[in-house]
């Protein structure tokens, strides 16, 4: 009885806590994008408000790299996939004189990673390459070893330290209003899930991402998951909402991108039956972070002029965010 | 303000109700089974024991058919597919001579459904055929439309009726102590998720289940969601286990199945590198419901030995539950 009393207690000063905040976006400027934001959760959590949503309904889906955590000079898990072939090299000596990998082993490949997002075939022959045979666990502790220590090349700070503080307080503030927030990834949910949880407060089971297949089988009497050469699903572009409706089965009533890869999502979200938010980061800050869309190799254009023609949210991180990563925070 | 108070009371007598509440199994006599599954819950839950298991990690997963409801004398995703033959006959004249359809349609595989929890060919090909070319949410539909109004050959009541009801209560004690529940079946996730929430308090994004391929499109300038004639994943034996690494990415800590084509998702489970609980629905009661499992066409043959060698909880519907039906409530 005495923890059931704590516990209350607690929850108590949570939520007075969380009513009486002053700002729950504090690294956001006072500009239009908070002030939707904000209206928008509002109106969606007041009890008797015609826009009102049941918590199970409200589901929120986020792209990963460029609207969670930056994405240049190439998207984080091509670092990853680089660091590996070079570590596998020993094991693959033929490597050597094929292609893409003899381009990473020459280190040709940090700048250019070719159109990742989409299907791009070096990109898939690089992940099978690197992936297959294994099993989902040791797949697992690769991940977590590398991410512990690994530094961005410009920044030399860790990758998970790359993260947009801006969309983390976002994230934050969804999950106080009892929002289910989604990772919805062209990435691989098996690099993304080790460590969204600590990163995102994002649970593996919601975090969706590209996949290869696997099979199960019984290695000495136990039970292991391995994953196979052969592709199983690019979660991009129209595969996102192709993702949603097979993972989780109901629409998103609010959706965060950065590219027209996201685009199908937000087309998604928004042709919902009730009120909905699409928001999209625009990089256009190259002195705190980097400056690029339409011309970017996952380009930012058909969505920024749906974004524009719709009406929705569009974040210039130079104009609407205060601090762009977590170090800047005072 | 007030509504904080107001909630902590509110969460302050849920709370003390479960604790105090007499009995959370009041359906199942008070045989081994029952006290397993207690003893399993409270050394989990119970902070400070050595095997306590946080939160975010108590994941339960499920079998459907034959687990949390009854399945015959066939699956009743199949007798929604028969009667959608039927309904739409009229536009398929070629089904007269076609089989599996010019069956069905003769009412010949009422008790026959062949392993439909394997790779049945003629049970794919039904479900190819009847789901196909429309979108997600005419799917929906129809099953909301059958669902509420298909009525049980031989008991005529509803099949959302014919829920097992000790399974619904442990289903209710789990959640109560903040454990997730999902739902890995044989059957159509699209077949299952729009009543699950309702019948068995388990949300969509909880409910993993085979599925066919689909394609994102714009039809008319709204956005659709169109499935397409070629099967995407069977979830039904090795495919469980995949599917929970696919869709959850934690190793479930139990697992409640009733045939051999949920023992590799017991395998997975019972070999995590923490405490576990593996329990078994043995359909042996022919008088209350129906006794069958060795030479049965889903057969728990190899999972009933496998369960005996191991120790995992085997319950005897015949003595272990006092009710097997909600109806049988007093």
């Amino acid at each position: 009885m005495k923890k059931i009393i704590l516990k209350s207690i607690l929850l108590l000063f949570l939520l007075a806590n969380t009513v009486f905040a002053t700002d729950p976006l504090p690294s956001w400027n006072d500009t239009a994008p908070k002030k939707a934001i904000i209206a928008f959760v509002e109106k969606v959590t007041k009890a008797g408000s015609q826009d009102f949503v049941p918590i199970e309904e409200r589901i929120a889906t986020f792209d990963n790299d460029g609207t969670l955590w930056s994405e240049r000079p190439l998207p984080f898990q091509c670092a990853f996939i680089f660091d590996r072939i070079k570590n596998l090299f020993s094991q693959h000596p033929e490597w050597k004189n094929t292609e893409p990998f003899a381009s990473v082993l020459k280190g040709d490949m940090n700048s250019e990673p070719g159109n990742i997002n989409g299907a791009d075939k070096d990109l898939i022959a690089m992940v099978l390459a690197t992936q297959s045979g294994i099993t989902t666990d040791e797949y697992e502790k690769a991940v977590m070893d590398w991410i512990a220590v690994a530094k961005h090349p410009k920044t030399n700070r860790l990758y998970t330290d790359m993260t947009l503080q801006p969309m983390l307080e976002l994230l934050e503030y969804l999950h106080a209003n009892e929002f289910k927030t989604f990772i919805v990834s062209g990435g691989s949910s098996d690099f993304m899930r080790p460590w969204a949880e600590k990163v995102y407060g994002i649970p593996p089971e919601q975090v969706i991402g590209s996949s290869i297949k696997t099979k199960f089988e019984i290695r000495n009497g136990k039970p292991v998951i391995v994953s196979i050469s052969e592709l199983n699903s690019m979660t991009a572009g129209n595969g996102k909402p192709l993702a949603i409706q097979s993972h989780i089965g109901r629409r998103p009533i609010a959706s965060f991108g950065n590219s027209d890869n996201d685009l199908p999502m937000m087309q998604w979200t928004s042709a919902g039956s009730g009120v909905s938010f699409c928001l999209y980061v625009h990089h256009d800050d190259g002195k705190r972070e980097w400056a690029y869309d339409r011309k970017f190799m996952d380009p930012f254009d058909k969505g920024l002029d749906e974004a524009l023609a719709k009406g929705w949210t569009v974040v210039s991180m130079k104009d609407d965010w205060k601090i762009i990563h977590p170090v800047e925070k005072k």
